[in-house]
């Protein structure tokens, strides 16, 4: 439990899928393991240390929430069965959901198609893989993604693929845009109005796509989607250190801004592509209630 | 000659600027350290040597053409002589446009505004830095500007003349326009029907400012104006060596492109700053008339 | 019953939210003081007199149909208890919708920030009011809001409050749009495809905000949503006195014309804000059936 | 059956609620002239013959999934008298459909406005008509609709109801369109995200419509929407026969390309007009869900 | 000439085109009436005191300059009547501009159209009575021009010439803008890059123009181009007495802002009538070329 | 002179450039051929009967005033001359603009690309078999353009050079622009603002060019330049017999209109071609200025 928080903390178990499962993973064991005597109590507790590693994930959010909701008042035994079978519910329906996504998404990309994509979105990755193993004669431009560069980790994985890939530089988007034919990303959060919350440099994609009149779609599995968004919470974007960008000292001691995430607006999407299929960003509401009905909206956790 | 021809292939001296005052400082001691006895064909070979470094560059082009045009026929004292007085003016000229560029856009800051800026433009930050030591209160937004990171240099000259600097990646740039006032960029080229060229990425962060309602400016001497676009050629737009991205074998012998400018619609520029004021791009062609008169469309260069 | 009545129509009462409140309110008095015999009856003609003084006001509607509903073939006293009770309920949710909307939207205004609002919403004050008293340090532009000057009630609301306001005339809306960061106004009444009905010049204010890139919140309890405009019709915008613009004879007898509302299209609104949550407009449709079911839409009411 | 499928496959029924309602009634008398001994297993033949006379055709698809699905393991009889009672429902539905389209249109026509259709919607003209007969003073554009020309049809039926009507080519959409009050056309399908599949030609009208502030409507009776959509797929747009267009031998042999259909994004669509009211083409979605559930996106249909 | 001074300074003479022929007239009757012995430096002193009652209006700059520049050096009789001539051509020429430009916009006014105006311009209203009198069919639709209602003016004067005319409050812009065919305004001041400074409110009627496909027109005499903008200045858009929009203690003593004009972009405007002709607005740099001369931009005029 | 004004109103010589030289050349041979005794007030007279035939041609405006201006007072066999020599010229230099348009337009046609074109003009087709002949690799998608079918002359011109060539509908245009990467089209006039008139449909094809970020490239000579659109006139668009899009009686007896010409706006034009190099739309008034000068907005021709 502890070992895991920590790899969230550190960023070492990093991105919304990963966290989630992470999360669903660690409370399974917590249950599995658990030899106290509170086990509800000592839940809250883990619960809270998990929370408290990246509190502003919405996946870290929605794993918890949906493998300790309504638990108060259980005995201990039961809840802890419970906890372990919704755990092992969440992790399968995550990874079916990735499935369900690429094979969904797949669909929309068509032969001698030019699909651009931004960071490492393990979803949209899924979309164009399948697209290729079904066949499919493809080419992906990939931006480097900076601060962190995880577009080398995604043209890496492309290559070893077997699909042609390109890389660029962030600048570069809309120079290409005119030889793209759809961009796929993923999502990090998606916020109740429609609004999508990805890697830095996602929105400025979406809005050279707009102008170009190039499809964007956005591959999210339905638990990025935020029901805290549903009443009025923002979806909280980190800074992080800045030395991922540069090192202040080299840069005259300028002061650095390293933002993880942006939001792209709902009328740029075309579409999102969720394990409940394709719909548009505009749907978002349907999904959070069909997840988590209307009462999440002010309900307070009872682990919190 | 040869050294400075060799400067410019090898990108020791770079930058529209610098190019074509390279060219003009080569050619005045061309002429003022002739000792042949055919200064016109000689002339016309270190024309075409210089010419060749960077046959894209229309500042290039444009300072050749200006101190070299109609010499045909000339005895060769008086063509030697002309080329010198040409020459000095040129450069006379090119240094009272970046001043006077930037006493004309320091007057469009205004206090408590904050400026966003790319790569590194030296008749932008002449406009920062002059609307700086007029007192007034401001503060810059530098992009890192890859795959060449230009921006560092940006950040660590304006913090030395004392402007509070803010460094971002390039992907980050629609996230902060809501906090820009406005965008100051410079100019490689200019087109007849007021296209802008400039450094890769130069096109998104106009767009990113014409969607939110931000002034973007272009500070460019009148040299930049490409008169050979009147006649229909295209700018021709360089993709340099890859490894200025990153090397192949780090992400999977993808492809990488690294086109060096891209190109901007008139349409999302609200003033190009030239040494005649500030115009609309789509004045363009009244600056390349002014200059070159409308035959250059045609013509052929004698020296090449 | 008739007082009431007599002052929606002469519009002592006037406003969406206080003309549903004030139906609720006389049809729970019509029923506790019911003394005669055909109380289905008299209650039909109660309600057409009622819905008669201002029949193109959706929340009137609303409010009646909320709590007459599906009383044919019931006891007179059975139908009594059930009016009394249902009036009742709808004046508490009501209640709740305001407090509800504000807690939300107030989470959407964040410290530091200025918000333009338009007449004189009491669902659009809650936010900012609450907002204020959650400690956020905020500014409020009001507009003046011609005819009726609205806007100055609500200026003396929020000083009275200790908001910090600033009032402008209609007119200068879009010169202070680059000030503003988040615009909040009210709604009389939304159509199922998400079109925004409220005072004249709310849509030239989404405009401005919409090509600003400002977000825009219309607050609006769930009741102001027009189940009949999914059968097709259209609300109907009312001209009201002229002479509330100017005396004629003060222009020359020219013809004056005012109009009390206009249309706002979703996809200049960024979010409603309901006591079911923030939802895009594009949402309407699932509001309207959650509440009313699809049947609304051809029915007949008994009573009309 | 084999009769209804030739003429839908030799075009002489055409579209989608023709082919639709064709199907609907040819699976109704298969089943009451059915005299073998394997109902089942000859009704997903018929199936199977039917829907291969226009695979592309999402109406044909919806009216055939709606009429046997879930037969499995039902008793031939029983199946029988199901497909029996099930093909009239469809067939009066569908009937019924454009009546309900006819009467919610008709109430956004207002008196004295013009309004533009395109090539030969029942639906779209359904609205129109009945909106005339309400004694509505109304005009229409009608486009011609190359390569058809179901335009004369469209101008021949309203003339015969008393509708002025004008007819102009298709090029001239945007030259008239600051005539026109409301476009209202119908469509081929509709996919979950929202886009309509409708006559080529549709989405230029809708992107001039949109440009002009002129609303755009949708006449679509709800089995248009494809469920397969949800799950990823295109809707295949058909091209036909050259010849419609011009022989080829007259125009040099040049290629002609023939597109059917074109697809409308959301963004330009008002309303779509469906027998369950006037919705946003962004509640595609709900009306996907509403008919057919979710399960409808990955499940594999019986008789295929 | 103080008291025309003092008249512009306390508004009784306001309106760029008034307040540049006062100025002329001024300068006229100075240099007639002069008895002194330093008629230069006095007519120096003369031009400060004018410029300075309003500073920031550019015809007024205009005005001046047009008819002492280049006076240094010159003897004082000859000075006094090269003032005296250049004056009344002032004069001439202004009153022939309005003249002109009623001409020329009259023909864009077509039989049966609709025209919405703003504020009180007498270039828009010369162009509109003249259409009248040429015996076209026109309505006008004019907005009351809030803070100082000079709406009122406008609708007198149109009536008492016999036009139609209609006042609206200047938030129903957008509800009205369907019926409009035509906007004309007038103008206060134009930019280089063809940035209009209009009346408060000019920029929003532009907007609503453009987004419904409404041409915009601009009528300006050529006096009313800035030269100054070209060499970066901004036109300063002066913001007057609060009490011309509400005593503060009226509105719970919230802070009250009255700007005066504001700044339409070009790409909102189709032409700018001048007596030169109808141009687009990018053309502004021409007009103030032909007018002044590329080095009116740095020279400091002898007077001040 | 009879046979050619004849022939231009019964429509044997059609489009704007082929009118202006049979314009040209019918004035060329009517003064060769002149043997009475008042050739001025003969030419009048000529010169009136040619315009009359057209008297909305622009060009045929523009070919007359070219030859016969200023010619009042002179001598009979000056005249005469002057007419014969000036004929000459503008046909010369009307062929010689087509050649210099196709040289400057090829240049921007790359390797590779796919144009749009619409209608028939010469200049449009010059640019692309210029590029075809300088060994490009193109393909053309030429338009029927409905209701003469110019795009089938179009098709098989480009076909017998030996250029790709696909034709389509009208109404496909949009379906079509993903493909497409440049548009080049011709030009009927050219009014000062930068608006161009060409073949109905042309500006709905420009609308979804810009839409697609595709450029929309206009070819026109410079005489296609209307000078009277200056002092306010507008173009006016003819509607032409309705039999040329269908009989009456084939549809209901519905009203047909049939207007030319449709008006594009400057904001969708990339770039107009001219012999004088490629310009902004927003440079029509300089064109226009440099051609004719300021004074022909006002002045009255003497020989109408």
């Amino acid at each position: 439990m502890l070992a895991v928080a920590e790899k969230i903390r550190n960023m070492e178990i990093r991105g919304a899928a990963r966290i989630a499962r992470a999360a669903a993973e660690a409370l399974e064991n917590f249950a599995k393991n658990y030899d106290g005597t509170d086990f509800i109590g000592d839940l809250g507790l883990a619960c809270r240390a998990l929370y408290g590693t990246r509190p502003t994930a919405v996946s870290l959010w929605n794993a918890i929430h949906s493998i300790v909701h309504d638990l108060e008042g259980m005995e201990n035994e039961e809840a802890r069965a419970v906890v372990i079978k919704r755990a092992k519910e969440f992790t399968e329906r995550s990874e079916m959901a990735v499935e369900r996504i690429g094979e969904i998404g797949a669909k929309r990309i068509f032969d001698g198609c030019t699909i651009l994509t931004h960071c490492n979105s393990s979803a949209a990755l899924a979309t164009i893989i399948r697209a290729h193993k079904d066949g499919k004669n493809i080419e992906v431009i990939a931006t480097e993604s900076r601060p962190k560069r995880q577009g080398y980790i995604t043209a890496r994985q492309l290559m070893s693929e077997g699909v042609r890939t390109t890389l660029i530089v962030d600048s570069a988007v809309r120079y290409f845009m005119k030889e793209v034919d759809l961009v796929f990303v993923g999502a990090d959060a998606i916020a109740s109005n429609g609004v999508v919350i990805n890697k830095i440099g996602t929105s400025q994609i979406a809005l050279c796509a707009h102008e170009a009149r190039v499809p964007f779609y956005v591959c999210a599995e339905s638990y990025k989607f935020s029901p805290k968004t549903l009443g009025g919470e923002y979806i909280k974007i980190e800074e992080r250190d800045v030395k991922e960008v540069v090192d202040p000292a080299d840069v005259g001691n300028a002061r650095i801004r390293n933002p993880v995430f942006d939001a792209t607006p709902p009328e740029y999407i075309d579409g999102i592509i969720t394990e409940y299929g394709i719909i548009s960003p505009y749907a978002a509401y349907e999904i959070i209630i069909h997840q988590f009905g209307q009462k999440i909206m002010f309900e307070k956790e009872w682990w919190l």
